[in-house]
């Protein structure tokens, strides 16, 4: 076993954790989860079997990950984000829906891309994939993949702009977008960008 | 009592709850509760007294149920959908709405119908009722009774469909809907539908 | 120690807490928290170190609530409101978005005025005023100060009214605004209320 740290009240089922990450009060990890190492998982957290968490994550209070989730480095979620893995969502108790409860094809999957955000209370949609770096404004509902780099507000959420890999958002003077806080430079056409 | 489990960290006030109902971590049940047989209560969920809820439910994590909801039976509940009973809210304890609060008037009601699926963060504002095999969008704000088997989507929510009793949206032909996945039939006119 | 309840399985860190505030089932308050008296604290709350709560403010169940907020006396928060108090979120984990986190630049104050009330799920970004007795709907995003007596609903929210102390949507004729429940009077012109 790894050298993690979990609050007393916590329940932690797996053991598969790197080392330094840091499980919070009343928080509940199942087993076969998978949680990297140096992240923070706050209060009220609940993690399902099959999530895969990658390194240096921040998940903050109250977030429930299900499983076909994959975090991956360096990712953040805001305060109560929710996840879901299931398009046409039914009691698996319900007689008329039984049957497609039998295998896991109802289950869809979410793929959040290394170092982007996700903030308070975002919907994300099963069957997207938020690209690296991207920020996902908070009260957010994302149907649709979310470009690497870009800023999504709304519901439905819309693209209002690019963000650098610190956070800030990237002021552009024709092709290039210039972060105001860390001096990163980017390069964007056609709504494609990458840094330079 | 009936045969029914409850983690060892939750807390089941009542003793109203069917055979075969799980409820788990951290979950707080009070006393005056009804719960049917074989339901699935997640983590950190809360419900209060008054509340009634049916046989085959499935309550997803972290949701906060509050006097004066009624699930019927085979309801879904995503994670952390949010009731309320309040249309009016002031914090009972302020001096100018303490009047107010001194009789139960302000409680309004919600009737969720049989097999009806609540997406992940739907808002359900109350004296609202949700319909039978109606599919509620996840991040939804409900604000108006919704239609048997009617989808809804959107902030507020309009519909945009109709969803089979299995949970699939309905392909139309005409006056006859059709599930694609289970078969079943539905006849559709003026913006009523009934099962052939 | 004042004379405050707290449950069995609360987590309470800080001495500061008023006499007759009651804290429910697996809340967390940590260290460095102010609650004034005669609050009410729902099931999974968190409160974090800094927050300063006053007198008669009702918290319902699984909020969270963040450094750098401050509720007046007799706030309501609905369940599951999202405070937010970081406008640019960032895991700071991450290597190129450490160096923002190294001082508290990045933390932005939220301040909801006496007697206000939030709805359930409404976003409140940071930065962002709350005036007194306003009433922001249930499942809100709030991104702009909200005068004070206000009524808001939406995403983003927009004004569509005016409020009593006591709750109720004031009516309005002419310059006069009345509550058709408690018969308070107010004078409203140009976008301004005061009480009569």
């Amino acid at each position: 076993m790894s050298d993690f740290f979990s609050h007393s009240t916590a329940i932690v089922e797996t053991e598969q954790i790197g080392s330094g990450t840091r499980i919070w009060a009343y928080a509940h990890v199942m087993k076969e989860v998978q949680i990297g190492s140096n992240c923070n998982i706050g209060d009220h957290s609940f993690i399902e079997s099959g999530v895969v968490v990658g390194n240096n994550v921040t998940i903050k209070n109250g977030n429930m990950l299900f499983e076909g989730l994959v975090l991956e480095d360096g990712v953040f979620v805001g305060p109560h984000v929710f996840f879901t893995n299931d398009l046409h969502p039914r009691s698996p108790r319900l007689p008329q829906a039984k049957m497609r409860y039998k295998s896991h094809d109802w289950l869809y999957k979410t793929l959040v891309k290394r170092g982007a955000s996700l903030g308070a209370g975002a919907v994300i949609l099963a069957d997207t994939t938020i690209g690296e770096y991207a920020l996902v404004g908070a009260g957010c509902v994302v149907s649709h993949d979310v470009p690497a780099y870009a800023l999504v507000v709304g519901n439905p959420a819309r693209q209002i702009g690019w963000v650098c890999e610190c956070g800030i958002t990237l002021k552009e003077d024709g092709q290039t977008g210039v972060c105001p806080s860390c001096s990163r430079r980017y390069h964007i056409k056609d709504q494609k960008i990458s840094p330079l």
